[in-house]
């Protein structure tokens, strides 16, 4: 056990810590306050699932999923993403007719290709989706709008690219084009390429469909341009994007094909930047789209879903990027208060003291450490409160007369540091005007990214 | 794939939604704040490891790691604890002297009995750990402090028992037994059940021990009594959690043995209570202890470590009976404003308008829903309402001249619902009036469970 070669994390796993983990929280937390905003409501479903469940979801990719091993009882798989569970939950909990909910946790995919790009084989995605039987396309224009609103808050540039499994079929159901015609109208508008028009719409006439409805359907079929040119034509499905404000982000990619077999509807995939760039080279920041068929596949009841998947990789990498470099207390804590001792050669290092003092401002909810010796050395007290904004100084003394020393450290001002003398209180002040010092840098008072 | 039976969670497994979740993400947030205070660094770790990190480490327990399936590649295992990993992590960075870590994750257990307990073989650990090498007992009082710190921050009384895997061993070595001479002294005190003490101190002397330390020794070896009572009349000991203001939680308990292969000084338990009750009936809500040799097993360096894994489901369990019945809008999202409309004849659902209100509320931070559907019922948009603290009401007319009427909905309050005609306001003012009329309910305003 133990050897040298063996002492790593699996392949295509990694740790996160101190600095990258709080930002990743930060990622997190700003997510699930859009969501929130939005009526989202958090599920969190195991981390295996049956294998049975997993199965005839994910097609080629299905090679992909990581199983448990056969120690007895049930066969289960590590998840592959976070849509498949949600469709289980809705399948078991027939009592939900709608729904929106997030989840925020990590998936596993046995990625070959993917790790040699910087991606993971454990990583984390953010999902949002809504369940449930709605007006057309007021679901997807509300998830469109998630995404203008996520990115917004991260200040990310990005623009949708957006597809459509069934484009034709949903044009040809808009234009009221009945449910058994849709095949033949297809091949007939198939053959537009090569004929002109009005054959076109005498072969639709002859399959039944009435002048009204073939002439909207040629209407249709013939417009070349933007999704928005396209959209503000139609006479439904512009309402939404354009209400919710969002129409400006989103164009239209025919070479956009979601990979996973349980897509039936709308596709879309959110790249950074203008959108002018290629998507295949960028790659997607987030994606998702419209899966009616999943839920129903469990044999419970058939309920119509849309969603989006947040790829926390790529924000992670993004924000991370803008950060300002990253200080040696990534691993210390970001302490607010160091507590150090001095004295002469009769000094016991009034570790006791330095405890109850801890203990006083940790009551206050204030971050505070002291070095864990008996008899601190004057150097190792300095050395260990590098970068630490507030120090309190005890003296044998002053601490025999009921008082304590308070002083602001002046990270990265050697002079003022030296100049400053601080201010001796008594120990029922030690509160009040450790929180006035660190008022006095306010970024030094709050923890999270948001005060950064 | 589907069939009725195979529609659930892994047996030992369960989902998380709504209320629970936020409950849970209550007790993360509350605890993750008590550990930041105390300069703890968040640390992450894949949810498997590589099998031979696992291995040798929890003795008999070992046959309980699910294993992951051999499809090529590495043998891996799900983590068993948060600690094992945290080891391995510690010895990987080498660079890393001192830390104090927490990681709030779930483990896994192929644990048969626990599930008729209750207790699930997926399940959350929260972690605090102080690796590196400190002046003797002060992380370890300061890990006694935290678990103060923590039940008094979820207001559950508590009680610690303690024990020590060495006891004895720690006593001769405080008495300032040589090391090369530990093991002669336990022999000669080992009888003294059936020999008296001027025979035993005779025997440690012919050892080479001074009459000073035979003498310290007799002093601790022949007293009974309270951890606490002990502890006063030791050097060095008391002084810690005495001045962290603990000891009075804290009990001596020899029955104490926690299971785990890797603990190799101090070890304890958290009850629920006064410490009274037995042990063994109640059963732990938290549990650590020291582990000096665990990092070095892995061959890069020794690091002395000591900490706590805190019991989400007990801690979990204990909160959500405190809590409210459970409302039925727990998968509702805790929306803060509906949007309706309403209107004669002409009525065309106004629904553009709704989107347009919506996202105005969602800029603002606020919670916001409306009925997904072209022309809503009136009934049906009552009835999505119910719980909602705040009303945004759109009439065919007001819309046209610019206005839309906010109404506080009266949860619970009948008659004070139907009394009240709300406010109509210009869409400039909108904002303000909703928030005026959600302040006016304080308790509505929030979301999280610290402000209910």
């Amino acid at each position: 056990m133990g050897s040298k070669g063996s002492l790593k994390t699996p392949k295509g796993t990694r740790d996160w810590v101190g600095g990258d983990l709080l930002l990743r929280n930060h990622i997190f937390q700003t997510i699930s306050t859009v969501l929130e905003r939005h009526g989202g409501v958090p599920l969190d479903t195991p981390v295996f699932e049956l294998r049975s469940i997993l199965s005839e979801k994910y097609g080629e990719d299905s090679k992909l999923i990581y199983d448990l091993a056969d120690q007895g009882g049930e066969a289960c798989s590590l998840r592959y993403d976070l849509t498949v569970p949600f469709a289980r939950w809705l399948s078991m909990r027939t009592d939900v007719q709608h729904i929106k909910r997030y989840q925020i946790a990590k998936v596993y995919r046995r990625d070959q290709p993917a790790i040699s790009r910087g991606r993971l084989r454990e990583f984390y995605q953010c999902d949002f989706d809504i369940a449930g039987v709605y007006g057309p396309m007021i679901p997807d224009a509300e998830v469109l709008c998630i995404i203008a609103e996520v990115f917004e808050a991260f200040e990310i540039g990005v623009a949708v690219k957006l597809n459509h499994r069934k484009i034709l079929d949903e044009l040809f159901e808009i234009a009221g084009v009945p449910a058994d015609k849709i095949r033949t109208t297809s091949s007939a508008v198939d053959k537009l390429d090569k004929a002109p028009w009005d054959e076109v719409r005498k072969e639709m006439l002859e399959n039944g469909l009435s002048e009204e409805v073939a002439d909207r359907v040629g209407g249709y079929v013939q417009r070349k341009g933007s999704m928005g040119e396209m959209l503000e034509n139609l006479d439904l499905i512009p309402i939404s994007p354009q209400a919710m404000g969002v129409i400006d982000l989103v164009s239209f990619d025919l070479s956009l094909a979601r990979g996973l077999d349980y897509y039936t509807g709308l596709i879309y995939e959110v790249i950074v930047g203008d959108g002018a760039s290629d998507r295949t080279q960028v790659g997607s920041i987030a994606a998702g789209g419209r899966y009616d068929d999943l839920v129903g596949m469990y044999g419970r009841r058939p309920l119509p879903c849309v969603g989006i998947s947040f790829g926390m990789d790529r924000i992670f990498t993004i924000l991370d990027a803008r950060r300002e470099k990253k200080s040696s207390s990534d691993l210390g804590g970001q302490v607010q208060v160091y507590i150090m001792a001095f004295g002469g050669k009769e000094f016991d290092g009034l570790l006791l003291e330095r405890m109850r003092v801890a203990r006083q401002l940790w009551a206050a909810g204030i971050r505070a450490e002291f070095a864990a010796k008996v008899k601190p050395k004057p150097l190792q007290q300095f050395n260990t409160s590098e970068g630490v904004p507030v120090a309190v100084i005890l003296g044998q003394g002053e601490v025999e007369a009921g008082r304590v020393r308070v002083k602001r450290l002046h990270v990265g001002d050697k002079a003022a540091e030296q100049k400053d003398k601080g201010q001796l209180v008594a120990r029922e002040g030690l509160v009040e005007e450790v929180v006035t010092n660190l008022l006095l840098d306010p970024v030094l008072l709050g923890f999270g990214f948001g005060r950064r």
